[in-house]
């Protein structure tokens, strides 16, 4: 790819994707590589040995990350980093994780064939367990590296067979010593947009302005069981109609705000369930997110006003439990801006762009200024075996990632 | 009760029925009496015993179907009958079934008491397994009469630990060698009504004009399954706020036929059901009934019509699986006239209505001139161990149930 930045060898990043993606090859052509499972064990190894071969340091921390480092000129500075991770959903795509940490290989690889030295070190760092598939949470690496998770608790936690963190990682010979946290100079973070917005605009690189705020709640309504052939309508109390006309009202009411929030009601249980039973309760989840704290506020609000309005009108019984709050994640304007600037130096088509989906990024945002560049997947599929993603597309978020480093690491 | 009528002893009936009710009886003060266990046996024992005390003769048909016939002056003619079923739900209560028997017992004794002789013979049935709860289908022992399930098809049906209703009728000594076919001159069934109309209304007995026709559906909504945090509303195709949208539809939908139909969606499974995966595929039933065989035609029309324009407008796929659709029934005019008649005579209020559930009269219906006698139940719960009646309201439908008979039986 001729461009005004190094020379980032596309076809070099796709065999190292595909050679990558052999670990845990799915009958389907997806990955399943649980965290710190031997095939876990076996992308770190071909990842560390990458790395060496491309003259890097490999350290693994005390939580499994394992961190290859590029010298720079003045080790004195704190390096720029990148990456992401190497774990998969149980049928997941070759991409989601991947792509970062591959792309950062392909970075230092390119350096390495323009003989640039950098002044700060670079850095590819693979985080431990972003998925949260196998352990009970995700973000598991970043989130001890950025002290929002205690490293004791992160290595108690236990799979569904009981085994332990902690001792996942020694069986599988990647628990280091290194403490976790360390100061970065900046961290950018490459990865599919995994949703359908660059593709449907054909544009293949996202400046991601930070990750939306997330508020889960569990609605349980409340009505009365009833014989279906025997309790005349006017008589009812149908926990059902009342969750529907609920769920109907919620996803009307995502459109009420601008930018769009989404809002989803993804988990249903009807109680109890019977075809000549009219529902006596109905269990349903609402997944709201939004990029705005005070609209995620307002939105939360309004939800449960127009539940309760509605669980009024019919007589139904509510109860609303919060499952999740978190908060919007803004990333550091002048990594943002870095992003940009790299995709326009590049002649590349950018666009800003918030992410729908939790990364590593947003953990390290909380200690050291961050950044993620997006680049499109095919129909915004992910979790999936289905996942894909251009090859063309993947070289040119990996240029401005070099691009955007290379303007910080100086 | 003074009455023109014969002499109804309420306090006789109370008390054979709660007698009754201790055959099976459960925690909650219910009744758990599933059809040809050894709590119908001696629940089947009781009454034979019962209506041998008072001078009937108690045979039983080859699919376990139990008759006490008390002569009349004219052997040549056909019986005029009455009855309903011991058998109950697993957690069911102590009036459904169980009333229509002992009210008929109680007509006999009445007529005893009252020195009454018939013209025709009066019959007292016990209908093997109304209820469907333990084999695969409900109204075994009236559909067997009524020639609508074949005999020996009945006998091979199989409860869930395979034990063949042929055997288990064997087993408790109540497989008889008489044919089930047998001319009745009429056949009234006193009933709880299952629903709440006849108590919110005050009004103590119901003319039952027939039975709602009842048409069930599966509906398969098939929609994109993807990520709730990526993927803009604008872009989603969700095959449960489709259902939902539905769901309120057909309830509206049930407001604008007159009279009301009874439309339930009782049954909803969402999948993957995942919080944060957007429904791919919501299945949900639709049970539908009203006493109108047209007006069943167009709500079936309508429903259609509306799931397949909401599917559209969302870009959903639908598929609607046929799983019932059972006719209305009309009982016999003379035999509605009948209930209405010994009702006014007697001095009891009394209003039509039509039967949300199905009952052995419904069968028997199909080969003799039937009607139905309902008493209001508290709430109108039925099928549940809260089940509740007023002894007053029963000892009414027996005095209107024993009016009726006589009419008939000259």
């Amino acid at each position: 790819m001729p461009s005004p930045g190094i020379a980032i060898d596309g076809e070099r990043l796709w065999r190292s994707l595909m050679t990558l993606a052999e670990i845990g090859r799915t009958q389907k052509g997806g990955v399943g590589r649980l965290a710190l499972t031997d095939l876990d064990r076996e992308a770190r190894d071909l990842f560390a040995g990458w790395c060496r071969d491309a003259g890097c340091t490999v350290t693994v921390d005390a939580i499994g990350n394992v961190i290859a480092r590029r010298p720079g000129r003045d080790p004195s500075r704190a390096p720029v980093a990148t990456g992401s991770h190497l774990d998969s959903q149980p049928l997941g795509g070759r991409f989601d994780g991947a792509y970062g940490v591959m792309a950062g290989l392909e970075v230092v690889r390119a350096l390495n064939d323009a003989g640039i030295e950098t002044a700060a070190p670079i850095e590819v760092i693979d985080w431990t367990d972003e998925e949260g598939a196998r352990f009970a949470a995700g973000c598991i690496g970043s989130a001890v590296f950025a002290g929002i998770r205690p490293l004791e608790q992160a290595l108690a936690l236990t799979d569904a067979d009981g085994k332990m963190l902690g001792d996942e990682l020694r069986r599988i010979g990647y628990a280091g010593n290194a403490a976790p946290a360390r100061p970065l100079a900046a961290y950018f973070e490459a990865h599919i947009e995994q949703g359908p917005i660059l593709e449907k605009n054909a544009v293949p690189i996202g400046a991601v302005l930070g990750a939306q705020g997330q508020r889960c709640f569990m609605v349980t309504v409340t009505g009365v069981e009833g014989h279906a052939g025997t309790l005349p309508m006017t008589e009812r109390r149908d926990a059902f109609v009342g969750a529907a006309k609920m769920a109907v009202a919620l996803n009307e009411l995502a459109f009420s705000y601008q930018p769009n929030p989404v809002i989803t009601v993804g988990h249903v249980r009807v109680g109890p369930n019977s075809r000549n039973t009219i529902p006596g309760t109905t269990v349903f989840s609402i997944d709201s997110r939004h990029p705005d704290e005070a609209i995620l506020q307002r939105m939360q609000s309004d939800m449960v006003c127009m539940i309760e309005g509605i669980a009024d009108d019919i007589g139904l019984g509510i109860a609303i439990e919060t499952v999740t709050i978190s908060a919007p994640v803004h990333f550091d304007l002048s990594c943002v801006e870095a992003v940009r600037e790299a995709a326009g130096t590049l002649g590349i088509p950018c666009q800003d762009i918030y992410s729908g989906a939790g990364h590593d990024a947003c953990k390290v945002a909380a200690v050291a200024p961050t950044g993620m560049i997006f680049v499109p997947c095919e129909g915004g599929i992910s979790h999936n075996e289905a996942e894909n993603a251009r090859p063309d597309d993947l070289a040119k978020g990996a240029a401005v990632l070099a691009a955007a480093m290379l303007a910080r690491a100086g």
